[in-house]
């Protein structure tokens, strides 16, 4: 580890990938290196030096370095917004919205999509390689928060180059990365698109991440957060903790329409613990397929970044004095059937905006998929993220 | 086990009691025992002979044998509806509404409440002997119905001398049961009270169901379904299991007006995985004391029970057929805040029971307590539930 920064861009494709086992082998992504002499100094007092971030870039950056558009993912995401997964090989996560004339058009604009601070897929987290003692960070990593997220981020933005971002465009954690750039860099974000998010996490919710926590490190595979080193991974503890989360992303009218009571097998109810419902074997199937891509501690430590996520905590509990001032334009939207992320999340964030007297429009968008609409086809948020990001652009004066 | 149904009702004040061990260390609670000459023929074509059902009684049936009410219980629950639990110290689930001068009188009323089939307090369930092997049942317990805990219900409504119930009362689960009493026996039951439930379980409800089951299932100490004879417990599972179920039992602003985002130390977050947040603590509680009384097998079935609940699968799909020509007369209740079984739920019951022409009334009581409201004390619900079994017995004619 140098102790400047430096890129080294590699071939996304990579077959033989491995995931959740530190820096050396994610070799799918860009990486920027930070060395001891630009230490991430995290809100807890703690000081992660070295670290590295590991990130996708589409499009390119226009000579006056106007046209930079920084995406942050949710829990469960990672930088492969609008490219195929090098894990699983299924297309980017937002391949919907990002990409050559779409709403986030990659013709037009530079798009930047980093792994947060302490995920598993090139950026240090828990199953980083701890430089004190050689092994895996585990436990020994420290909690990182929303702020630490951003932070890091911002360096990342420094490191291309970037004074000011065009946009900042995330959903649910993602939408709180958004409302942390606009209140930690209101200079550098001229317009923000904080999607199906809060700017605080719900007692609820962080009682479904706590039951998650508790499935991952109930699984005697975690080892106390040891598993790397023991050539295990509390797979059954995170899958269950997969499937609890993934129910609270749809609405029960989503499940409803797509699986009803349907059984899996015409011939009924086979009277056993087997996966009757279609439902049952859907959930099995998204719980095996996530711990395939992802780290267990990562889980951990992202689900905790939410649940501390208080934007007003620092401002007296007034969400207003945050953003006090601000010069950003913010587009704000919610889904009807989202019950993670209620539009009386985003009305709360929109009435602290209009107090603070900041430029900010609202759309509440009728679906009935639930908090994921965010990530599937919906063409009104389409039309409103296109419309919104285009007329920044004009404004900023971007071709 | 003799041919013969035999009592065997013991004190309720055992200090040493051991949960999940089958019926010999059940001696808190009547037992009606049900020889070869009374097999319980299972929905799915499954016999189940011995078997006995464990079950409480407050107050006196009267010579007519007319004021017999059966309480039934959900998940969760047991028998021990209105005294002194055995096991945890704490009183009855349901003293709030059973009890001398209570909406359901002991004072008027005989009560029955009775452990389910396939339940763990002294009802034959997979933590009993099996006759065949000598051994706990474990997974060769065979698969039961909400048919089948009725129908177990009904021979120890007989067992008991008793013809016709004066009601038939339940929330939850022990809703289903009234449902299924209603329609698998209409002329005896006179008045039915289903409280917070639904005709049949929907896909988000299984699917939440299902992260149980495979918590339970992914504890190594499940040993697959054998940890009985292997002198284990799947403890950490089943907490697991609890803890998720406890999340849909309470409402979001139930939730936030108990625990809001309160930390446990006043000094604020500890940058750990420790239950900083009063929700994570109390969450972490509940699924600890569950394990206790509990058993964790019991909890694999009693759910796959409720899965299966569909009324009207036996009628063509049409409710109103499962109800054609009833004289029973109907009270159900549905809470604002429950989103597990919602007043949608109980009103697509009650247009049921208006098209098939049955004699019904429905109240949807303000609350924010969630599906947990039935449990708790709400005035409203109790002067309901009052006035429906008081204008019973004087049409009845019981005093």
């Amino acid at each position: 580890m140098t102790a400047s920064t430096s890129d080294s861009t590699a071939n996304g494709d990579v077959r033989s990938f491995e995931p959740a086992r530190g820096e050396a082998d994610h070799p799918h992504s860009a990486l920027a290196r930070f060395g001891a002499d630009k230490p991430l100094r995290l809100d807890s007092g703690a000081v992660l030096s070295p670290f590295q971030i590991g990130y996708q870039t589409y499009g390119t950056l226009n000579a006056a370095r106007t046209n930079a558009i920084l995406i942050c993912h949710a829990l469960s995401g990672d930088q492969h917004a609008a490219n195929v997964h090098p894990v699983t090989g299924k297309p980017g996560w937002w391949e919907t919205l990002i990409g050559p004339g779409k709403p986030v058009d990659t013709d037009r604009f530079f798009v930047i999509s980093s792994n947060v601070i302490g995920g598993c897929l090139g950026s240090t987290g828990p199953s980083s390689t701890n430089p004190a003692t050689g092994q895996p960070y585990g436990l020994d990593f420290p909690v990182v928060t929303i702020g630490d997220m951003v932070r890091a981020q911002a360096m990342l933005v420094d490191h291309l180059g970037i004074e000011k971002l065009l946009a900042v465009v995330g959903g649910s954690m993602g939408g709180m990365q958004v409302l942390q750039w606009a209140v930690s860099y209101p200079e550098r974000v001229f317009a923000a698109m904080p999607i199906a998010t809060a700017a605080r996490h719900s007692a609820q919710n962080i009682a479904f991440h706590e039951v998650g926590r508790q499935a991952i490190m109930a699984d005697p595979d975690w080892h106390g957060g040891r598993y790397l080193s023991e050539n295990t991974s509390p797979r059954r503890g995170l899958a269950v903790a997969r499937m609890a989360a993934h129910i609270t992303y749809m609405s029960d009218s989503s499940l409803h329409r797509k699986f009803g009571r349907r059984l899996q097998d015409r011939e009924g109810r086979t009277f056993s613990f087997d996966a009757d419902f279609q439902v049952e074997s859907y959930l099995r199937h998204q719980g095996e397929a996530f711990v395939d891509r992802f780290d267990a501690n990562s889980y951990l430590y992202v689900t905790r970044a939410m649940d501390y996520f208080d934007l007003a905590a620092d401002y007296g509990g007034v969400l207003a004095n945050a953003f006090k001032g601000s010069k950003t334009r913010f587009c704000l939207v919610s889904f009807t059937s989202d019950w993670l992320f209620t539009t009386a999340d985003s009305r709360a964030v929109v009435h602290a905006l209009n107090a603070a007297g900041a430029s900010v429009s609202f759309a509440e968008i009728e679906s009935d998929k639930g908090h994921d609409a965010f990530l599937l086809d919906e063409p009104e948020f389409f039309a409103i993220t296109r419309g919104f990001i285009d007329a920044a652009a004009r404004t900023v004066g971007v071709n």
